[in-house]
C-alpha cells in the first residue's frame, strides 16, 4: 500500500551541506518531481480536479475557496479527507500564506487520534507548519512584504493551500532554502535545538542518545550535534535505516533491542543528554543512562515513532504510566529531568519571542551550510493518508512532507485496492511496518 | 549565647568589588581581628594551649600532632571536641595542606546530626572545605609547589590544622585572595556557579529565585547574576538581614512568609531559575513559580538555612516528603527539574575535572574584580560550637569561617555560663534565632 515516494528535489542544496554518502542517496533530482506532478487522478470522490497553478500566487482556482485536509472526526485515516473550504483572509496581526509545503508529525497522528489534551472539535484542518508566500497581511504586522518566501507555525490548519498565522509565528527563509526544507524545517530543527542548547546544555566533548534517528527530529539533533565539537552520538532506529543514516550518528542500535546494555558497553558511564520520545519505560532507561550532571529530555513536539510503541492504543497507555521521579533522587544524582513540546510552547505559554531568537540561530547555521533539513518524501495532500501511513510504519528517514502543489501520484498496477475504499479499509491495513501488529482505530 | 562575631578582615580587598553600602558594613578592618587574636583563653579540657605560630608553614607545636574538631559521635553540640590527632601525610596523588581556613555548611550541620546518607563512623573531623598553604606532596601529584597559596574540597577532615586531599580537588589562589575569603569562595561559588551556568543556562534578562539569599550561597548566587546583564534576582531572608543585603538582590522577601504570591505580583509570569534547598513543600511553590522553560533545582551542598525547617527534626522529614514529579506534567509545561549535589558530584560521581572549570571560571571572574566571597565571621576552632549555632540561628550573612590560627574569644562578661559547660547544656540553648523552638537533637 505504502507507494513510492518522492524525495527532496532540492539536489543542488544537498551537496551543500558535507554530509556522508549516505545522506546522498536520499535526494533526487527536482526533475522526477516534475513528472510525477504531471500526472493528476481522481481517487475519491472528495478529491477534486486538480489545475496546475498558472502563478502560485494567484492560483486560477476560485479565489473564494481553497482545498483543505479536512478530519472530519478522530480516528482512523478514513476520517481524513480533503475538500474546498472558505478563503482565509488575516486578520489583525496575520500574515496570510500560500502554502507551498506542509510538514507531518508524528503527532498528526496522535491529533488524528484524538490522544492529545484539550483536543479541538472536529472537523478541523490538521497541521502546524507550513512554508510558502506571503500573499497578504492584516493590520498591525511587520516585517512582511507580500511575496516574500517564509515558513510558519500554525496552531492546526497548516495543511492547507492558503493559511492565515500570527506574524510572530512566521520566519523569512533564505534564497536557497526549498519550500519543502523549510516546512521540514520549523518544528524539528526548532525542537532539537532548544533540547540540546536550551533545555541541556550541549558542550564539546558530551554524548548524546536520541531515539528515532532517522525520524525528523533524530535528523535534526544528529546534524545539531555534528556543529560541536567532539559529540557523540548514540542514535536508535529500525535497521532498515541504518544504512543510511550510519554516517549521521556515531554509534546506531537496533529499536528492537534494549539500547542500555548497548550503550554502557561502549560508555560505562552513560550519557549526556538523552532525548526521549513519549514512552513509558524509557524514562527509567533514559534516567539510568544519564551522567551525573546529565539531562533527560521526555519531548514530543516533532515527528517521532519510538522504542516499544507498536499501536496507538500502547502509546496511549504508555504516556500516562511514565513513572514519577522523586527530586530527592536527582539530587543525589546530580540529574537533570525536563519536559519540552514545542507546540504548548508557542501556542499556550507565549514563547514567540524566544522561539524566534531559535530559529534565527538555525538559519544562521544553515547559511553556513552546517544544517540542512532532510526530506524524507513528498506527498499531495490527497496522499495524506499514505504519507500518515508511513510515519506510522517507520518507514520514514527524515521528514515527509505535504507538497500542496503536487498531484496525487497514480495506483501502481499491483495496487489491489482503490484509494478510494481505503476510507473505510485502512484500518486493516494500516499496521507496523513488519505487519505483526495492525492499528487498533480508535473510532 | 552568641558571641560577637568577627568579620572578614580583608578590607582593602571588599572594595575591590563594587559591592553597595550595605556590603561595606560588614566588612571591619584587619587590625580588629589581630587584636582578637592575641587573647587566649582555655575553655574546656578539651582545648589546648594555643601558642601564635611563627611561621604558618613550620608551626612550633609538636610537628607529629596537629589540632582538629572531632565530632565523637552523631548529636549535638557537645558531640565536637577539638583535640589533638596524628599529622597526616600525604599518599600518592595527595596535597598536604597546611590549614588557614576553613568553610562551614549547613551541611556540617546534618554531618553533625547523622543526618545524611552513607554518613561515616565517628569519631571524625568534619569540614569539606579549606584554604591554606601548601606543605609537602605525595608521590604522583602535579602542578603544586611547596609554600604555594591554595583552596581545596575534602572528603570530610577539612576542620584541622592540616589535610590531605587528593591534588585535583586543590587549586591556587590568587595573591590577593585572604584565606578566609578563599575558604568560603569554594563550595559556595562552584555549586552557585554549577546550578545557574550549568544545570540552569541563566541568560540575560532572566529571573532567579533564591533562598536564603544572606547566606553563603544565596550570596555567591546574587554575585553572579550580577555578571549577566539585566538579571532579576528574587530572594528571601531574614528581616534583619534586609538591610544588609539589600542592594545585592532585585527584590527580597520576609522568608517567613509565602513567597509566591509576592513573586507573582512583580513577575505574574513566574522566575526562569528557582534554587531551593531541601524542603518539602517549596518543590511545589518552587515548580508553581517557574516559567515555561524554568529551571527548579533542588541543591543542597552549601550553607542553607531555609524555609519552613524551623529545627533539624522537621528539616530531616521534610527532605524525605518532597512530592514527586510527573514527567508528562513537565512535558506538557516545558519545565525542568533537578538535584544538584557539590559533594556527590566531587567525591562520588569523579565530577573533579568539571569541577575544575569550574573554578577556573570562577577565578577569572574574582580576578575581574566581578565577584567577591562574603564572609560573615571568624571562629577560633574552638568556637565550632558557636559558629554552628549561628548557622542554625540563621544569624550569618555569608559564610561563617573557621581561622586556624584564631584564638577563642574569651567569654563576655554578660555570659552566664561557661563554654566548658556547654558541651551539656547546649542542647537546650540551641534554638531558633527567635528562641520559639528548640533544636531536638538526635542523640
Amino acid at each position: 500500500m505504502i507507494r513510492t515516494s518522492l524525495v527532496d528535489g532540492a539536489t543542488g542544496a544537498a551537496k551543500r551541506a558535507q554530509f556522508p554518502a549516505g545522506f546522498q542517496q536520499l535526494f533526487t533530482s527536482s526533475s522526477d518531481m516534475a513528472k510525477e506532478g504531471t500526472e493528476i487522478a481522481e481517487e475519491t470522490d472528495q478529491m477534486m480536479d486538480l489545475k496546475e497553478p498558472e502563478n502560485p500566487v494567484s492560483p486560477v482556482i476560485d479565489p473564494k475557496e481553497m482545498r483543505a485536509v479536512v478530519l472530519t472526526g478522530f480516528g482512523g485515516l478514513n476520517k481524513l479527507k480533503v475538500t474546498k473550504k472558505p478563503m482565509p483572509e488575516p486578520q489583525e496581526g496575520e500574515v496570510k500564506i500560500r502554502v507551498k509545503a506542509c510538514g507531518l508529525n508524528f503527532l498528526d497522528l496522535m491529533v488524528r487520534q484524538g490522544n492529545i489534551d484539550n483536543a479541538p472539535k472536529t472537523p478541523l484542518v490538521p497541521g502546524f507548519e507550513c512554508s510558502g508566500i506571503v500573499e497578504n497581511m492584516g493590520e498591525k504586522t511587520q516585517g512582511f512584504e507580500i511575496g516574500d518566501r517564509v515558513m510558519a507555525f500554525v496552531n492546526y490548519n497548516a495543511w492547507a493551500e492558503v493559511v492565515c498565522t500570527p506574524f510572530d509565528l512566521v520566519y523569512k527563509i533564505p534564497d536557497d532554502m526549498t519550500f519543502p526544507e523549510a516546512a521540514a524545517f520549523s518544528m524539528n530543527f526548532v525542537a532539537a535545538y532548544m533540547m540540546l542548547f536550551e533545555v541541556a546544555n550541549l558542550q564539546e566533548g558530551m554524548s548524546v542518545l536520541v531515539h528515532s534517528a532517522g525520524g525528523g527530529v533524530g535528523q535534526a539533533v544528529a546534524q545539531l550535534c555534528s556543529t560541536v565539537p567532539n559529540v557523540t552520538v548514540f542514535g536508535t532506529a529500525s535497521p532498515f535505516k541504518h544504512e543510511a543514516i550510519k554516517h549521521s550518528v556515531t554509534h546506531l542500535f537496533d529499536r528492537n533491542l534494549d539500547y542500555v546494555p548497548e550503550v554502557k558497553k561502549i560508555s560505562p558511564e552513560g550519557v549526556d543528554i538523552v532525548l526521549d520520545c513519549l514512552c513509558g519505560e524509557n524514562t527509567g532507561k533514559g534516567l539510568t543512562l544519564l551522567k551525573p550532571m546529565g539531562t533527560y529530555i521526555l519531548y514530543g513536539s516533532s515527528n517521532m515513532v519510538t522504542g516499544e510503541t507498536k499501536s496507538f492504543f500502547s502509546f496511549a497507555k504508555s504516556w500516562w504510566q511514565v513513572e514519577k521521579v522523586n527530586p530527592i533522587k536527582l539530587y543525589e544524582e546530580n540529574k537533570v529531568i525536563a519536559g519540552f513540546s514545542l507546540l504548548n510552547l508557542l501556542f499556550k505559554q507565549g514563547g514567540c519571542s524566544r522561539v524566534k531568537t531559535a530559529v534565527q540561530k538555525l538559519l544562521s547555521l544553515y547559511d553556513q551550510k552546517k544544517i540542512k533539513p532532510l526530506v524524507d518524501s513528498l506527498w499531495a495532500l490527497e496522499e495524506v493518508k499514505e504519507a500518515m501511513q508511513r510515519i506510522h510504519d517507520r518507514g520514514n528517514i527524515g521528514k515527509l512532507i505535504l507538497d500542496v502543489e503536487k498531484s496525487p501520484t497514480p495506483l501502481m498496477a499491483n495496487d489491489s485496492t482503490e484509494t478510494s475504499e481505503a476510507g473505510e479499509e485502512e484500518e486493516e491495513q494500516e499496521g507496523d511496518i513488519d505487519n505483526k501488529e495492525r492499528m487498533p482505530f480508535i473510532q
